[in-house]
């Protein structure tokens, strides 16, 4: 069906169950025309806006044209797309900004309201009528059991040899009903390869041919090197100390400039026989895996630049075996990762002299992307680490904040913050202990002294000491940032 | 041996594992010796200080009696005795604030250092050697299995007749080597009743008889009646709507009189055949059990007033076949709160009106007790509920700020929050829309103006309207509290 005539079976007030995860599987057709049909009803004077439920960020085709057109009235658990982000941070949008294994339970205890139209972006559909998925897992399956009716977009820009990466676990029951997770390693594959749909439930097909958005990628630079530097070398000294055994544990990795810094970093390190249980594979985890260095990734979706895209797509057959996709629930279930034990390293936005971090409102406000799957995974690592620069805007933003503005990870969860400063370690340390760490290892060195002081001070008058505040003072950073356009004293 | 023979094994600088949690279990003769010891060493000019390691609160014979003698250096991972809380606010002590699940993992990664000494209170020991805990389990089976030498303490004021109830479960393997645990109601058990330990490292045993620190029981006042009458209405909604069984889920309930008020509630409420996953067993769950509506409770540790304490020694065999105690790993343990589904219910110093909660910094700084296990459940609750007057301090101090001064539960964790106003559902709502509703619903009169009054205007000049933010008003409740002694405009 023409995506015009499939965009037509959605009206006003939509709650629609979509696909896609880190700009990866998400439909691409359907959503620009219905974009078309909410801007022709907007130019008559009609209401129309919908809600968007998806796995996690999508693309252009997507959250931008449907932003673009203010189509878009609730939006969960992820974005991260500029048009979207810039309604949402003029209240033009309300955003639920969610764990990202939290939304299938919240689905299926009607949480959202019921789910009006899944539409779900595949590589095929088989003879059987089983249906192959794309680049990405995410809700896919929830959204497609609990949709009313279903569009299906087919994209033959993915490899047919797509099909067999996925492990689609439909096993998990809700409470009081709930059993193990039959996963105990991250190679383990425990579900069907593909997704099943009553026929009757769909109410459309559009066949499309176009990539997903791929960033290209950008070359670390030396302060990504440097963190990079400083991780590799605390994950040495753990597996001396004992503490990780030399194939280290299961890697989760946020995306970006560090975290392909950090992965080149072990292209080249000591530690053979790695797996990965994480949510999204980047570029530098496919060499890992030619290396064979990387023995296994797991995830629910890629996130890929256009040359590893391509790449992928070409030697389909030869990743097949070490990479495998799953729904995000399971890929990001507390459960596993805990049993698993991961190495997490995601990065933040600011940390706080006592090691909480606020990965997604900037100035404790203006949203960023979302937290992820980094309250999954932070909380149930083995080991959590932080990544960032100590500063940014040129220096404008320190990193390293007295308070912080906004909290998405609480100081029990963080275990290790790393800037291109140093590393500071802040396991079994209170967070009296912990500033005094975080301001030597971490601080840029034009903060550092503001950064003392103030801790001096708080530890001189805070009204209790557990963590020294002075909260005139507390959150001058960003009153400063917002107002003079540097968190630097005047 | 007597108690002060056996804190004469323990020298300067120790780290000390220990039994005890919520003022149950803990030992009572050896830390009160062990502080005599260390006042004499003071008074000779001799620095000694320990550190104590434990499952949770104790009671003045531990925590009070050494921080009485500046004998605690460090701390963790829960505290509530009204001396040492001093000492951590005024900084003569650290205190390490933790998820009660974390404990045992990080004590096998040997975070803590090596554990020198445990020192646990058993109610007996058996013919074959093995050990009876006491009334709790808290982290007992890792600290014995973990220090050098082992002190046992044998207290003769509980009843023999626990023996039985314990479930020590010793399965859970440290990455890469984890497994699921077979738990899957909170009525199986897993382990088996006793501890074990090798003769050879038991250092010495001590006899005691002598009560756990039974806080008398206060009843109900209106304002926990009220806020459980908004509790039990909204479970029998939620029942009605199909989102619960008529059994309800697993309970999880802090300690206290709103507590008390909820539990007293389900004894007259419509639900039969509940069950209760939990860390502590209070007063009210024994009147629940008696009743025939709570079929069973499992928990770590029981926290009882002296008249239900008496009750229970005196009907053991009775309580024995409902009640289960495990190893708090087990109890707060992620994997199993998320498959049981718990419902849970806890207290908290204040939200904000995005729903992030401090459950453990007065004015951001100042130490109450701890974070406890309300992370380990509330992340992983299928429904996620907060309970708190509106006020503290006869008005002086709003339960409802505009920015909470610390964060122990961020915005995606808190579900619904209840005041004796009303209940705020906040499931599926923005940080924008939770904000009219948690005000509107929950905050006290004399500040349901100052409230709206700040969010409007945050919503016309916040820096992002993800979470409409004032930074330079933003702590001023906070701020007008510590310097004028009321969060009201002056």
């Amino acid at each position: 069906m023409p995506a015009e005539d499939a965009a037509a079976l959605i009206g006003p007030g939509a709650v629609l169950g979509m696909s896609g995860f880190t700009g990866s599987g998400y439909p691409k057709m359907v959503p620009q025309a219905l974009a078309g049909r909410i801007a022709e009803a907007h130019a008559r004077g009609e209401a129309f806006k919908v809600d968007v439920l998806t796995g996690a960020s999508t693309g252009p085709e997507l959250d931008g044209a449907l932003a673009r057109v203010d189509g878009i009235r609730f939006r969960l658990p992820y974005q991260g797309d500029p048009i979207l982000r810039e309604k949402i941070n003029t209240g033009a949008a309300d955003y639920l900004d969610m764990h990202l294994s939290h939304v299938a339970p919240g689905a299926d205890q009607g949480i959202y309201g019921a789910v009006d139209t899944a539409v779900i972006e595949l590589s095929s559909i088989r003879a059987d009528g089983t249906l192959v998925p794309s680049s990405s897992v995410g809700n896919s399956l929830t959204w497609i059991k609990r949709a009313r009716q279903v569009i299906l977009e087919v994209n033959e820009w993915h490899s047919a040899a797509l099909d067999g990466m996925h492990d689609v676990y439909d096993g998990i029951r809700r409470p009081p009903h709930g059993e193990p997770i039959p996963l105990l390693r991250p190679d383990d594959r425990i579900g069907v390869p593909h997704l099943l749909c009553d026929p009757d439930r769909i109410a459309a097909i559009v066949l499309s041919e176009a990539p997903d958005r791929n960033a290209p990628f950008s070359e670390p630079d030396d302060t990504a090197r440097a963190i990079a530097g400083h991780v590799l070398e605390f994950l040495r000294h753990e597996v001396k100390r004992g503490r990780l055994p030399s194939s280290l544990l299961p890697l989760q990795s946020g995306v970006g400039n560090v975290a392909n810094a950090v992965l080149a970093g072990l292209l080249d390190g000591p530690f053979d026989n790695m797996t990965s249980f994480t949510e999204v594979i980047q570029d530098g985890m496919l060499d890992l895996l030619d290396s064979g260095k990387l023995r296994v990734a797991s995830a629910t979706a890629f996130s890929l630049s256009p040359r590893a895209a391509a790449d992928i797509n070409d030697r389909m057959e030869h990743f097949r075996s070490k990479i495998i996709l799953r729904p995000q629930e399971v890929s990001n279930h507390p459960e596993l990762i805990r049993r698993l034990g991961c190495i997490t390293m995601n990065g933040l936005i600011e940390a706080d002299i006592f090691g909480n971090v606020n990965s997604t409102q900037i100035m404790g406000s203006r949203i960023q992307n979302g937290i992820g799957g980094s309250g999954d995974f932070t909380r149930n690592a083995f080991l959590s680490m932080f990544v960032t620069p100590s500063v940014a805007k040129k220096g404008a933003i320190s990193s390293i904040v007295p308070h912080a503005a906004h909290v998405d990870h609480i100081t029990q969860d963080v275990q290790v913050i790393v800037t291109e400063r140093g590393l500071a370690d802040l396991r079994g340390l209170s967070p009296k202990q912990r500033a005094p760490v975080i301001i030597e290892n971490c601080a840029h060195p034009d903060y550092k002294p503001v950064l003392q002081d103030y801790f001096r001070r708080a530890c001189q008058s805070s009204y209790g000491m557990q963590s020294p505040t002075l909260l005139d003072e507390a959150l001058g950073f960003h009153d400063r940032f917002v107002k003079h356009g540097s968190m630097l004293p005047r």
